[in-house]
């Protein structure tokens, strides 16, 4: 995507296979830094700090992390643990888990001379699957968004809300739930976006809004708060989410309050659409709210805010009252029934166990 | 309430009636500074910065206000102009104008000379009716938290959920969804509360969290978005808010993202009560998501975040991407369905004009 005045993935690879260079997504909107990882506990440490985040983008730090933990060391008792601590860096998300078992899948039964490099082509591997997942997720979401423009008066943009960033910072290109979206601007289709801030950790006003105003597409930033009572009033024509993981019966977890979101979807009949590439599923689960995992992050994400200040230096402030505690819940689980569908690289599908098997029969 | 080692209302008239004294609350809970108000301006200025905020207490501090005016100017034009002036200051607590209202009917038909003495007399008294109202509003909520608390194991505390503040800081003393609390907590019930910070102005973090704080009850902090992943897992046991305005029907407006957690109350079967003094209620009212008008604020509220820095310095930082615009809607209205009950200082009832007619039949 665009980024000033160069176009990029948001993971680039060397040509020595020695090392790779992520976007601090941490020091995002204010500060535009590339971080070049050299080992497996710099990939740890990036996914666990959050410099990189989202599903699909974590799945190929770990799978590029894996390859280079192979460089140091390519026995199988050094590859089960390194695949154990880059899964244990964040809990929530299936695609890390996922791109390291295909990573190791693909080594185990191989020399071990051979292992590095070619576990460093199954990640690159991993991120060009993730590229063209994500273009095809937006050619099947674009229809949605043609179909509301069609029915809009000429000059009315179509309206999108999105929570948290499904965007192309979250993947290694276009985005998931961001893909429709940039087709449509590019095709030519009015479109406005409503972002929600996303609290605790603002992915949403600092990077869906950076990302959408590199790419030149109308938004406003609200507050999480306020998602329900533009529903009420009109304003949102649909509602297009990412998600960490789906169960194989349609419950989508995704960044908290995007429950919320979908109640007030359903309340207003507003369409509550969730765009994942085929790697965010978890055939293995079949109730999202009693076994997905929910990963809680440290209180001082809550009682402190980073941001800019009017001297131009990042900074961070105290926001609670000092002295009380908080709570950081980081994921919550939609239930499918508040879903209106979901939109995979395959096309799109009822959030339920028949709607996926029809896209996937192979999970049958 | 409790403020350090004093016990205080949030509003101090002075004994020779010629100002009043109010807490600044757009510096709490960093500094503890009482402003003194000598003119209608400067009510009026308290008013709209939210130096002062929360519909009972913004109607006080309007009345003191007009009574100020009267001082300078007792004729009927200075004080329509007033009035005026004051009334418009936020346009959707209903409470201000009923205040307002109240003054101007008391002194209409007196002599100009009595005018400014007698404004001052009705503003106390509108203070000392919103104290009495809070106690017994505390009193018919607390028999909420008795029945949850004798439901519950020894040892566990009874979950209740609030947004916003609707704390003593909203009213001149003990608050109206708080009130219950702090009666519950004084009388040796174990509460927790879970303090939505509400997002933009995080009232919750900042206000909601000192007072709790303050009177020592146990509390929380978590983002807006947490609430419905809170309530789906079984751990708030109610939700209490306030209001800035209800209508006959029982819809009911209060802070933005209000509509989400009624919501999530609703999908969850966990009851969601409404405090609220006879003020708020808008007889004349039927349907608030088409008759009450909204507040849309500045968008700085939503761009910025004022925190305490770790340089012990408040300090106001951009949190959202330069460029990118925002919207601010303040509040939201939650219909009448997704209401449990009302608590008003006559007792508990329905949202719904039947059931507000049962304890206020003088308005049928």
């Amino acid at each position: 995507m665009r980024l000033g005045a160069e176009t990029t993935r948001s993971l680039r690879a060397a040509e020595d296979a020695r090392s790779f260079a992520i976007l601090d997504q941490t020091l995002l909107p204010w500060r535009v830094v590339w971080l070049r990882i050299e080992t497996k506990e710099a990939a740890a440490h990036a996914i666990r700090a959050m410099q990189v985040r989202g599903a699909p983008l974590i799945g190929a730090v770990g799978a590029y992390g894996l390859a280079l933990a192979l460089r140091e060391d390519a026995s199988d008792a050094a590859l089960d643990a390194a695949h154990a601590m880059l899964a244990a860096t964040r809990p929530t998300a299936i695609n890390l888990r996922w791109a390291l078992d295909r990573v190791r899948d693909a080594v185990l039964n191989q020399p071990h001379a051979a292992r590095a490099a070619l576990a460093w082509q199954v990640a690159g591997a991993i991120c060009d699957d993730d590229v063209a997942t994500c273009t095809a997720i937006g050619r099947h979401g674009l229809k949605l968004l043609e179909e509301i423009a069609a029915r809009k008066p000429a000059g009315e943009p179509v309206n999108v809300l999105t929570h948290c960033n499904a965007g192309w910072l979250a993947t290694v290109d276009w985005g998931t739930a961001t893909a429709p979206i940039y087709l449509a601007h590019d095709t030519g289709i009015a479109v406005h976006v409503w972002v929600d801030e996303t609290r605790p950790r603002n992915q949403g006003a600092a990077l869906t809004a950076f990302e959408l105003g590199s790419h030149g597409v109308a938004h406003t930033v609200v507050s999480d708060n306020a998602g329900g009572h533009l529903m009420q009033r009109g304003r949102v024509d649909i509602v297009i989410v990412g998600t960490d993981r789906v169960t194989r019966t349609g419950d989508v977890a995704n960044k908290i309050g995007t429950y919320l979101k979908a109640l007030a979807a359903h309340d207003n009949g507003v369409p509550f659409w969730v765009a994942l590439p085929h790697s965010t599923i978890d055939w293995s689960l079949r109730d999202g709210i009693a076994e997905i995992p929910i990963e809680e992050r440290g209180a001082e994400e809550v009682t402190e805010v980073t941001g800019l200040g009017l001297d131009g230096v990042v900074t961070r402030v105290r926001v609670a009252s000092p002295g009380s505690p908080a709570g950081n819940p980081a994921f919550d689980v939609t239930p499918a029934r508040l879903v209106t569908g979901l939109i995979t690289e395959r096309g799109r599908c009822a959030a339920s166990e028949t709607g996926l098997l029809g896209l996937y029969p192979e999970k049958v």
